[in-house]
């Protein structure tokens, strides 16, 4: 069996789990007030090149419905690709830890929001119409839940727009290094320099381990931040053991070591399928995601042959590679695509 | 530098790690579709002699504020020690998850509830008066927050006045290993057996890294609970690393072993100051804290002799035992005592 | 002036006024338990033709979103039109009084929701899908926010779609009076004999003042409401002047005259306009709205004419027959729009 | 039968329901766009000598919840009377609207909070201790909910205290007519000028009908809870009904005189009863409220007397004086408590 079926289907990378055995000595101050925790904030200062609050989380879901929670009121409307996950896949956390904000779609390609049509989405709200929600802040998926990667212009576009009205930006950064990887920018460039005011920082899909983490570029926002994380029930109390593993995903670049080679492997694939007449990419392959139409019948085929992957809908299949899939592997699945989806293709002739 | 500040601030038991370790091989399902979460039911359903649902979580919080939230109304009534985690140190998570629900304390001895306070309590509230909470869950903290242990017989009473009127019963946990440790009894005859609905199961301060578990033993609780920890966070898309360190965690009754330890060390203390005059026990030391009323002054010596601890007043402090707390380490604090609280005493003739 | 901004600028009908004022005397205990209330109950219980409970509150957005609170939990999905006045006016309150609840809109024409479309949607969720939101509800607006009305054959045909996946009917009846007088069927027929659970039973747009009410068909439904509704700030301390005034409203069938008056006025206004070329209606005029398309510059011309209307874009206005409206009235607007509109039209030849 | 069970059971004054009866003309626009909201402003700043917001609510409980939700964040505190109404009979309301706030009691006289006792209470909360909730707002009841009212100097002094820590103060004003009456000072001194923010001003329980209002001094408040209001579903939309009466209220001082009657009965059975061995006053009687302790067997013997009241305990009564009660109805009250408690007081030597 070869998966495909997720980024967080496969194993955390050893030089996190190493670290989190390293910081197994002595006793330290529980919920942060630890070495390891104090010296993170240096670390992804250093990486952010600007003075930023890290708060280790959880999980993915966590840091993005705290994250929207920190940046709208109650009654606050978050704008956010339709695709995004946090309205779809998060069971609707950030409403809830929200206290009812309202997640607002707004239109766009390959599951980006589009500057354009969040600004004409803006101008139909008037200030001071209060029986609707209010305008608070826009989420961005980067790299999008389609596989894309924002440009920074493109970030830039929707944080100009956003800011005019007085929004903060969120950037659900799951597969930020992925992204990162693809556009070869800094850290700051594509968040803070760009307009981001939090970001969601993930770990888990690239090689980590029960931890992500939150990071603040507006400091207004981590005073309250820190309090409701703690009635969240995400502040470990042995939080070196989380600590420890963020920085060892960072140190040396090795984050960003581990989203080329699934960049790659899904760029591999993406090449190698290119004139398979049945098979179709809805977006285009920036980070490591591919999302195939496929014909009828292609993907019980493709399970016979051992691949592993999430069926969208009847002819629509998404592929996730891991850190640590082989060429081999992604081999095997362009040669099983061939395989399977022309010859059917030509059937149906 | 000898810390007694917190069970929190110690090392994980290193079995704990290397079941971590041995989990990063291979693909698995994410949030909890993977086989070390389906074997850690077994392993739990075993453990507490009945089927149960076991739901890995990040921290006690969690676990105790979605275990309460999944047994009352959010107009529901919890009631609680005085001195109850729960009310006096987790930030109102309760009332957060619990969509406003509110915590009652009852008065009792050694930071219990009494039965026949909680039953008086009860009786005063009349079905049907709507301006009112409801009574709707009974918080048992197990070993409490002064480091006493509840007695079978004790929870067995309260559980019977709480359902009597129809409510359900949550165990706090985060040292139920002390607690059990302490009774000699099973992990049935302490939970479902003497009417315990849910149970937050702590690790963290007994050797865990990174998670707790909730328990639950009513059915009917179990499917909504799951849902609200999606979308709480608190499920981990890479759940078998914290499957994995729960398993090992009770294998062969390792729990067991390591609550054992800290509650020797915590009776060797309380055994080593029985006759120094100006040391006070406020609660009587049955699991792996001691609380201790000491002279004026005393304090500052004992930490000028190198141990930490917590203060919760000028003369109350709180020492807890750590599973890798040596006799040494335990020798030394009961000599540090006699030599700074006695001398005051004296002086004070 | 002219009015025909919203059924909320009027007038109260008289004999509510008259009934609030002879429920001026004597005592009676409070918060519902005053001898009209009770006798609230035994006349809507006549009129819905079985056993309910009514529960007066202040707005129609209070009724809306602790119906809704009280059908779904609060990671439930509820299924409503895009134009829906929960999704579009009402600030989110059903996110909020439902702890994060999600309104998920449905496509259907004029304002409704369509039946297939409902049940596509369904059938792409799979039960277990913990990432999601689960399907929980389902809101109609009935009349519709564009002035249409579900045919009887159209809400059953929506509730036997729910129905089959256990899901609950909640109608928005701020018109209600205004479809019943349509569709000439009984308040029974229209609600529970059709699936509805729960409604949302309005009377200030029709003659009210400072109440609407909640009826409850689903009696397991309405003891947490009953307590909701208390915490909510939604149960008056002298409820005798809400309930009285609820019992005129429906005595001799004032309700149903009133609403009459306004969906007569309705059609006289769509019958007169009909030959213009310049105006279209968007929606079938089925209650007491008229939503049309006019020509560039119409707006300011009826404005100016002494017309009070709402714009809901450049060319889109939206006109409301008030249950006190003339024929005089409604036959000047008709002028207006002649005038005003076809001249426009022919100019641009 | 006479009726001391509450100030709510009562008529409502009829000059609120003529206003109310008077503003129904002519049309205006709603949710509070009508002239009558708008004149509500300026009567009401006038009155309080400062330009204040006025915010016309259904009930004290909506007033309450959502005044402290303005003023305290989610993880927030707020200090009050154990006594206090919104601790003992909104249903937890406050916890409710205010995302999990907390209730804090602070120890105190007559349903009073003591400025000391809170001052050594926020003394022991050390800033940054992010397990706790955070002091974030006070709560005073005038009159207190044992019928005593705070003199100027103690709002002061508790103000003070609050102040230096950054609370704000929130007053429960659902007496506060009563308040005033006794105090004999401005509306303005018992307000802003002693240090309150936002205040609940009751009109019910003193000849009011189906509304109250909040009051805001602190204009950064305002904005948010007019969205928050709307979304709770306490925004009428025929608003001019809440506002004609509020002004009616208000005018010429009627509701002083109100509350005077009432006090003028309270104090007259508190002086009638001086003399009687059997009847203790729990509280001093300062606004129109008795809170009595009465030997075993009083209370039927006062019920077969024909006299309605509230038990709170098996010896303590309450007996709340309307503004229409009458001298004889006062009289009878002291009669028939001599009567009653004299006579079983003597049986018992």
């Amino acid at each position: 069996m070869i998966d495909f079926r997720s980024d967080n289907t496969g194993r955390a990378a050893p030089e996190l789990l190493d670290a989190l055995i390293r910081a197994n000595t002595g006793t330290a101050l529980g919920y942060g007030a630890d070495p390891w925790t104090t010296e993170l904030q240096e670390r992804f200062s250093e990486l952010f090149e600007t003075s930023v609050r890290v708060f280790p989380v959880a999980t993915g879901t966590a840091a993005n419905a705290l994250s929207l929670a920190a940046i709208s009121p109650s009654w606050g409307l978050v704008y956010c690709s339709e695709a995004a996950h946090i309205n779809t896949s998060e069971a609707n956390a950030a409403g809830f830890f929200g206290g009812g904000l309202k997640l607002a779609p707004v239109p766009g390609a390959n599951g980006k929001i589009d500057a354009e049509a969040l600004a004409r989405t803006l101008a139909a709200i008037q200030p001071g119409q209060l029986h609707r929600g209010q305008p608070a802040a826009v989420n961005l998926t980067q790299a999008t839940d389609l596989g894309a990667v924002y440009r920074l212009d493109e970030v830039r576009a929707i944080a100009e727009v956003a800011k005019a009205r007085g929004l903060k930006i969120h950037m659900d950064g799951a597969r930020v290094a992925n992204a990162l990887a693809r556009l070869q920018c800094s850290a700051a460039e594509l968040s803070w320099r760009s307009g981001v005011d939090i970001l969601s920082f993930g770990a888990t899909k690239n090689g980590g381990a029960l931890c992500d983490a939150i990071v603040v570029f507006n400091a207004e926002i981590a005073d309250g931040l820190a309090i409701q994380l703690r009635r969240a029930g995400q502040v470990w109390s042995k939080m070196r053991f989380a600590s420890a593993q963020l920085m060892a995903y960072i140190e040396n670049g090795l984050w960003l070591r581990l989203a080329t080679q699934s960049n790659r492997a899904a760029a591999r694939i993406a090449s190698g399928i290119a004139g398979i007449a049945g098979v179709t990419l809805v977006a285009p392959v920036e980070a490591n995601e591919l999302f195939l139409e496929l014909p009828a019948g292609a993907m019980d085929a493709l399970e016979r042959d051992g691949f592993q992957f999430y069926r969208r809908s009847a002819t629509l299949a998404r592929f996730v590679c891991r850190f640590d899939l082989t060429d081999a592997e992604a081999d095997a699945l362009v040669a099983s695509l061939r395989r399977n989806c022309q010859a059917p293709a030509k059937a149906a002739e």
